[in-house]
């Protein structure tokens, strides 16, 4: 981002609501082609997700909710890999400079990185004929050598997730009317999913806690059983996940018990942004004290076990549940 | 980027086409949601810039051009700052996945990543229903301290440029048909301005010596006549430009001398990929000489001086040209 004596449009919008966001020294303004992360001997954590207008977040979707769920998405993934927050650049595609959606966007973008402590750091706003698409890509910082990888998940581990799981499904499922939104008549249950999907809670509070306990780690965001092969895959191992452990929410748990929903929709639905992990036995009491005091629920899932077959999923009886559809893939 | 067991259409496309350019430790073979980029006492120089079809692109462009100039937008911004290439991370928006498109894309970035010593470190593969979208963020190195701003460019000094200025609005020109193409009759000179176009010439090999040399210092992505202006503006100072001296290629001068395109569009045009820089007078042979050795020319275009009037562009007569359009502004 860049600005000079041109008060030409994309210079101006940028001035009036982005500089305001970019409190680091590092930003130097918006004023420069480039920013700078300073070194404090901390490794520098990189992270790049993308969201589309129809495809990560709905045409009539908040311009607040759409700023919060970019670089929500981001923190996220930063915090299953241990790293603590240190700012980010935005790439944003308009169709037009629309001040009423810029505003409020800018606006709870800035919410959000002064809360999370992650500041504008740079970034490019292009013009497209096409959709919506804000792109972020975060920094965080860890201990050198101390990110937290996928691979590392060692057999006889436990496998344990933080908050619920498929709320964020549901609330899509509400937003896009059909049996879901037809079921979910508690009005604040549904709100409450439908604000899962639009507007995650990255787990940054556990960030340090992560890299303290975890031997593997990875946020989920493409559905808890797809990402969980992916861990399993990279680390060499498989897992045996009791499906009655998985930490549903009340208006989730509902919807399952009434056979609106199948609970395999939800462990194959996607963007929970919860963290994934595999924590030593000896290790998950603490782990869980420690989660706890940050308010954070965690939960354990399952066992990860030798071998290189896909994680199996038991069901209350002990028979195991065949996963059709193991992850949401883009294409 | 990740991938793991489930051979869904993303993964084993990002495996197949990216995973052998990211050779990287820190990308950890793109297994992973995250990248590390070890501490070495350097500042990290961060830049972020997205191209969109239609838009920074035409879509009948060879995916192979798509993909040099996506990271070569970057790598000269990063060599404008002084900054020594460190590595990139991607964001593909795609409207499937064309693996026509996908292959000679992904090798033509990793001939660029190994050329320009900038490996990739991640990214993220997202479907859309709107125009093609390559959105990088690229890390570059620097001393701490050391990255060379926009501003800081001082009254007396001499405003130099590298290479050529005109050449890829020609180019554009060319590929949009019109007079620029009915004139341009010689296949190696038209060639030579849409290869300018599809393909920047990132000047990185001068990164450290502009970092030596220059007070302030920009790539001219916006047109020469509007990124001076900015320049100019961050650092509370204006030029005055002789616009004889603008380097010009011969077959944008023979398309200036024949009356085809007035030297003044080509000022205003965009997507040079120059670097525009302030040195100080008892530098410039210096800096000349150094820059010679790289096997890039660099011309002394004019002279920074005080106040905070608009650059003026003077022509051979010594009257002032007046520019109506003085940058492309994407709104």
């Amino acid at each position: 981002m860049a600005s000079g004596k041109p008060a030409s449009g994309e210079d101006s919008l940028i001035a009036r609501y982005f500089r305001p966001l970019a409190t680091d020294p590092g930003a130097l303004g918006l004023d420069d082609d480039a920013a700078a992360l300073q070194p404090d001997g901390s490794d520098i954590v990189v992270t790049t997700d993308a969201i589309i207008e129809g495809v990560h977040f709905l045409p009539d979707d908040p311009p607040d909710t759409v700023a919060r769920k970019a670089l929500r998405v981001n923190l996220s993934d930063l915090a299953a890999k241990g790293a603590v927050p240190a700012g980010f650049v935005l790439t944003l595609a308009l169709r037009g400079a629309d001040e009423a959606w810029l505003k409020p966007f800018a606006a709870a973008l800035g919410e959000d990185a002064a809360q999370f402590a992650c500041p504008l750091l740079g970034g490019d706003t292009v013009s497209t004929p096409g959709p919506l698409m804000v792109s972020v890509t975060a920094f965080g910082r860890v201990p050198p050598g101390k990110m937290v990888h996928r691979s590392g998940a060692k057999a006889g581990e436990r496998v344990m997730v933080t908050g619920t799981i498929g709320d964020a499904a549901l609330g899509l499922a509400v937003l896009k009317g059909g049996k879901v939104h037809a079921a979910a008549t508690d009005v604040a249950a549904r709100d409450a999913l439908v604000g899962r999907y639009r507007v995650p809670q990255p787990r940054v509070a556990l960030a340090e806690i992560v890299r303290d306990f975890a031997s593997a780690s990875m946020d989920v965001s493409d559905g808890l059983a797809g990402d969980l092969t992916k861990l399993c895959g990279v680390s060499g191992v498989s897992a045996v996940i009791d499906l009655p452990s998985i930490p549903l929410s009340s208006a989730a748990r509902d919807l399952v018990f009434r056979g609106v929903v199948g609970l395999e929709a939800l462990i194959a639905g996607g963007d929970d942004y919860e963290i994934l992990c595999s924590i030593a036995e000896d290790r998950v009491e603490a782990f869980s004290q420690a989660a706890e005091r940050t308010g954070v629920a965690v939960s354990s899932i399952g066992t990860v076990v030798a071998g290189s077959a896909f994680p199996k999923f038991i069901d209350a009886e002990g028979r195991e549940i065949a996963l059709e559809r193991l992850s949401y893939s883009h294409f």
